[in-house]
């Protein structure tokens, strides 16, 4: 028995993007029902210097796009980085759910050893697929898809741990 | 081609485990330079019910010793939950460390559909070893470091993105 590479990539992404829109619909829904401007939500960072809950959402999606295409060797789509409205957020998770559903098994595995090479803070950092995606991809995704949910909940809204976790 | 249980569970973990430990160091020494009561840190929350620093990594390390001891197959060491200091957060996180060091790949490996059972608010939850890690214990694990680095930076730390992501 083992794993193969999809199964610990595609999917996952899948779900934690699910959970991820769904946690934003609450943020949105609560703005409505406070009449909160939506964008004090959108704009708000859990320490001056960390990036606000719309980066984050931009984050968490480019780390899940660009593992999908690297892994399986295809262009990674780009987004213009401009969203900011619940709506446009819900767009790019949209868009990169949609992305992940064009990637087959076939593509991405076999890809634990192939060399995948990222550029950070200016330099050329090479990974094995597997050590890009355990080490960097999974860590990158579920610290900002955490940190939208901990902007939301320290703004008050009604979001809990199953949300996050979704439903397996 | 393929990857194993092992390769993306223990040494996922002890990775995270350092990273965590060297975070904790960081908010101890800064503490200590701006003559902080350390408590002040340690009891600090993102949100008035959310868990504590403390409480953020007892489950962290929770999420990692129930998941090597399952999948093993031996039984989950078990810790108080005392921990009120850094230098206890500490201890733990060497506690969880060492016993990671006990399991072999032998043990863990093949357990990708091994039957795990949780207790989960009450009801037994069976899930496959491989979806236990993927949608259990990576998402919690990764959920309760950030949030103690996110309660670390929202209070002034001075930590980063790589002292999240450690150097892989």
């Amino acid at each position: 028995m083992s794993v193969n590479m999809y199964q610990i990539s595609i999917p996952v992404f899948t779900h934690v993007l699910n959970n991820l829109s769904n946690i934003l619909n609450k943020g949105a829904a609560h703005a409505e029902a406070k009449k909160i401007d939506p964008t004090v939500l959108i704009n708000d960072r859990l320490a001056p210097d960390m990036f606000p809950l719309s980066r984050q959402v931009q984050i968490a999606t480019d780390a899940v796009k660009g593992c999908a295409a690297r892994l399986a060797n295809v262009d990674i789509p780009s987004f213009a980085d401009t969203e900011a409205s619940f709506p446009e957020l819900q767009e790019r998770v949209a868009k990169t759910l949609a992305f992940l559903k064009t990637i087959t098994p076939e593509q991405i595995n076999g890809s634990e050893e192939r060399a995948v090479t990222l550029k950070m803070r200016g330099n050329d950092v090479q990974l094995q697929g597997l050590a890009y995606l355990n080490h960097f991809v999974l860590p990158n995704m579920y610290f900002h898809v955490t940190t939208a949910y901990a902007i939301l909940r320290h703004n008050g809204v009604e979001i809990g741990k199953m949300d996050y976790l979704g439903n397996s």
